[in-house]
């Protein structure tokens, strides 16, 4: 059941569908080259298959262990791992070379991302986690905390964390009690628990920086008063070598239902020394830069679970011989055919590699936006920041609801081997399943999405997107055999709009309303993305096609895309019929009815 | 997190909706006036909520203990309730009181089965085996078979295990390899290795009465040489007594992803004793009986863990409090309002209780059927078998895929805390899992039931089934008030025809066809079954507040049934749509391009 990166895919996404060489005029982009790109893909794809995907079964079963004395053992083999993984320079691979980075795009290191997510989802939470702290640092860090703590975050030596949750709040907040009292001298005392700490203790590192939320005494109440602070476990001295151990304790680990391998801590913070990140009471800004980031990680995991789930059961579904084809033997040899000539068998293997491949397209698509936020044309950029913005909970929420999706029927392949601890797919479903759950739940991203994001800069993002993809589709009419393509991308596309339209209408009259739509709405938003997605790479096989390529990945895709539109896309409708009933029955019953 | 069975909703579908007291010429319901009966479920109830409930964690935890000598211990407090449960009754609720049953009517022993599989999914497997085991031989035993093993079945003293599943076959069964010799004194001595026995070896009872299926030596090839054995642990005494251990071992347990509690073995029979049940060769035949006892059983416990989970997520609903409803505060002295509040959190809920309601009514009406194959009329008894053979695999295969929905979504409720195994959300997850797979994964229900059912004598089950909705919806249109449930079922009945129209129609041509859209097929049944019962619930319900009956429990109940029209209907059309792509490009993919 060896895990196979998809690099095929990706450099054909990279190469022939989003083209990246045409940016050469953006940071990064310039030592970028699509040739270049495929050789560092196919270095992560060894390291990915040869590195990390052995342990991550071991990681499942024997998980992490809290010692009596606050230290935390990884399971076997994973401590060595990191340090290759470390040596290598993998976690350098997008950061800014100003810290030891390689500089590399977002669209590189997101490919490189979806196949260590898919080696071992819990192994790839700890460069994630530091590399949001990164992010945050380098987005609202003074110089100093840029100099002390960015090098080695970079370098994967030191790891870090995001504390947000505390046990009487997780969504909500405001409702933060974590307290910082100022020294007087620039440090603060903070005080209080953290729980779901993901990365929170191990021993990957010499050192852990955490990034704790808290409330400064005599701060506003509610999220106006949340400031950041930066915790490192280990002080780190003027020199850069590491000091007194701080008051920042693991108190207890979560017991999980996946990603065992990955450290859940209960972090006790007991008087432990940090110090003010950004601007006081402005600690949730900053957060949402870390945030942002791992919620398009978490959506990258969703998916790129599904994705080593969707592997395993095609293995599966060739070795295991049960029944005969309904259409005639297709192994007469044998005592029975391979399931995979069973119908049944087929539409959950095409449902899950369309949904993939789709997804695959979209992560990659929505990380080159990433990029172009840092385009040199201003409207070019406008445009990127307003996608991120509005994409981000969809992607998260889609490819996370989707991924575990196919990681369930992924297990379906397998009957009842799936459902022993024998077979990976077991793993990958309890795995993938935490994806619709951190990091805000599909429904905070839903909620998000039609509460926040849409109405952003009046429906400016939306109206973008909406006129984006008219013009492809009025583009292309000319193309006869792309037509069923853009004919599924224009219908969903108009179902977006009129589900659009229908909140604007009636999410104002009734703010219930909008969040009654808000999954449906996220739903249909997904589907209209992947269409997006299929007709793009559709246009770019068919292109390999007419110029006489002859490999039949290309016929493939094709294929895969068509079934995408029979056999995906028709839950558009259902959605906006659902979305459309509004909020009244939804919430007409009192809670004792329940 | 005390589960409370919904005794309240179970005794209105027997009163008020399936109106049992009509029967009172059918085998037991003499006896089960709806007044008795409602005793009885009381009673279950309290069993299953104070003495199995309490036993489903500690069951998770500690799983089953295969020892040294063989022996299988089950987890702490599991044996002693169990005899308890044999003390009570409760596993003779509805045998044949000719070997010490109550004969109770399946409609009561499926409403008591459905509070002891939510109080404890792996506890209420032993006795559901042993019924199984018991129904067999009640169908294909010899008199002698009947005496010797039934009392002790019926009393729950001995328990029953069915042993299909071999390495190489699951669905497969002609291909067993398990062989049987003739002793030449009317035993086989038995040798092969079965896998996944659940309820295999345990501590519960004294003796373990396994139904093997084996191949006579000589026998022809696939299912037509296949015959069934009773083969006890323990051999029985002519006087009743337990006599020498056979040679039927527990060896080994799987590991599994839930279902802890029940002990899934692998028994190697080497040489065991066992007697030919039924006759020669037609052991498939006995064996259906159990097997579609068991699909039944499936279904309903499918439903009735996501009964289970979804009380626990609307306990967490009501008592998490985050964020503010967005139509202003709800619980103004609190730091925040109860989740249940949001729109989000309770189209979860709303989409869970309908369908659970929805599915407790199917489990009941098809129950009824169950029940009504025994009646005196032979027009009834015959629609009744008609129908058992039609519905039993959508009720299988769509309440465990929708049954596992509801536990997934009972966990999304949960947030972060449902992931940790702190809460039952992800036991019930994990438990419900199974439900989609064994007696037959649901693709192979969907297949049974467009390739053998619904042909079955010209397709006169399914043309029943379209008449008794045409005559109900007709009947009915004068009633107003009961129109969007009336217009709904016609409306997904039509499409139930459409698509069964499409299948005669291509599933000839192309048996492909058949086995692609089986499943979309499936579901369009499902929701029709549960539109169906929807509008006799609702109407039910209208009844009573017509007749000035005030209890919230009816308006509740139509703002549920109204939910279900605007929320969970809608995905019909999907279903038809996809199924009318039909095969071509499913099957398009050599398999070397998954």
């Amino acid at each position: 059941m060896a895990y196979k990166a998809p690099v095929r895919d990706f450099t054909f996404l990279l190469t022939d569908v989003l083209d990246i060489d045409r940016y050469s005029n953006l940071p990064g982009f310039a030592d970028a080259s699509s040739d270049l790109v495929a050789q560092i893909l196919e270095e992560g794809a060894k390291f990915a298959e040869e590195v990390i995907a052995p342990l991550n079964k071991t990681g499942d079963q024997e998980g992490c262990k809290l010692n009596a004395d606050g230290t935390v053992t990884t399971p076997t083999g994973w401590r060595a791992a990191y340090k290759q993984m470390v040596e290598a320079g993998w976690p350098a691979l997008s950061s800014d070379p100003a810290y030891g980075g390689q500089g590399m795009p977002a669209v590189v290191s997101m490919a490189y991302g979806q196949m260590t997510a898919a080696a071992s989802a819990a192994f790839s939470m700890y460069p994630g986690l530091t590399h949001g702290v990164y992010s945050a640092l380098i987005a609202a860090g003074s110089e100093e905390q840029k100099a002390t703590y960015l090098p080695k975050l970079v370098s994967g030596e030191w790891g870090g964390t995001m504390n947000l949750t505390e046990p009487q709040c997780g969504t909500d907040l405001g409702m933060i009690r974590t307290k910082a009292v100022p020294n007087g001298d620039g440090s603060y005392q903070i005080t209080g628990q953290k729980i779901w700490i993901s990365s929170g203790e191990h021993d990957f590192t010499d050192n852990i920086i955490h990034l704790v939320l808290a409330r400064i005494e005599g701060a506003p109440q509610g999220v106006k008063g949340i400031s950041l602070f930066v915790v490192p476990k280990f002080f780190v001295n003027a020199d850069g070598s590491l000091g007194e151990r701080n008051n920042a304790k693991c108190a207890g680990l979560e017991h999980k239902m996946g990603i065992h391998g990955n450290a859940t801590a209960v972090m006790a913070y007991d008087d432990a020394k940090g110090w003010l990140v950004g601007k006081e009471n402005e600690g949730l800004k900053a957060m949402f830069v870390m945030m942002n980031e791992a919620r398009l990680g978490t959506g990258l995991q969703g998916l790129s679970i599904g994705a080593a789930a969707y592997q395993a059961a095609v293995e599966f579904a060739k070795e295991r011989l049960q029944g005969r084809s309904l259409t005639g033997p297709k192994n007469p040899d044998g005592p029975a055919d391979p399931i995979i000539v069973h119908p049944d068998v087929r539409r959950m293997l095409m449902e899950s590699k369309a949904f993939i491949e789709g997804g695959q397209a979209f992560v990659l698509w929505t990380a080159l936006h990433a990029d172009l936020q840092h385009s040199p044309d201003e409207a070019v950029a406008t445009k990127a920041k307003d996608y991120m913005g509005l994409l981000t909970p969809v992607l998260k929420a889609y490819l996370t609801d989707r991924g575990f999706h196919v990681a369930s029927q992924a297990m379906q392949v397998h009957g009842g081997s799936g459902y022993t601890e024998h077979f990976p797919a077991s793993q990958y479903l309890r795995d993938a399943r935490i994806t619709m759950i951190y990091e805000g739940t599909n429904g905070v991203q839903a909620l998000d999405l039609v509460g926040r994001k849409l109405a952003a800069n009046g429906g400016r993002a939306v109206m973008t997107f909406f006129q984006e993809v008219d013009a492809y589709v009025a583009e292309r009419q000319a193309n006869a055999e792309l037509k069923p393509f853009l004919d599924g991308l224009a219908d969903t596309k108009a179902k977006l709009q009129e589900a659009t339209f229908w909140l604007m209408q009636n999410g104002v009259a009734n703010p219930d309303n909008a969040g009654a739509a808000s999954t449906d709405y996220l739903h249909v938003f997904g589907l209209t993305a992947l269409a997006y997605m299929w007709a793009q790479m559709a246009e770019a096989a068919q292109a390999k096609i007419a110029a006489g390529d002859t490999d039949p990945f290309y016929a493939s895709k094709l294929t895969t895309g068509r079934f995408f539109l029979e056999r995906i896309l028709p839950d558009a409708a259902g959605h906006l019929a659902k979305l459309k009933t509004g909020a009244d029955t939804m919430m007409a019953l009192p809670a004792e009815a329940f």
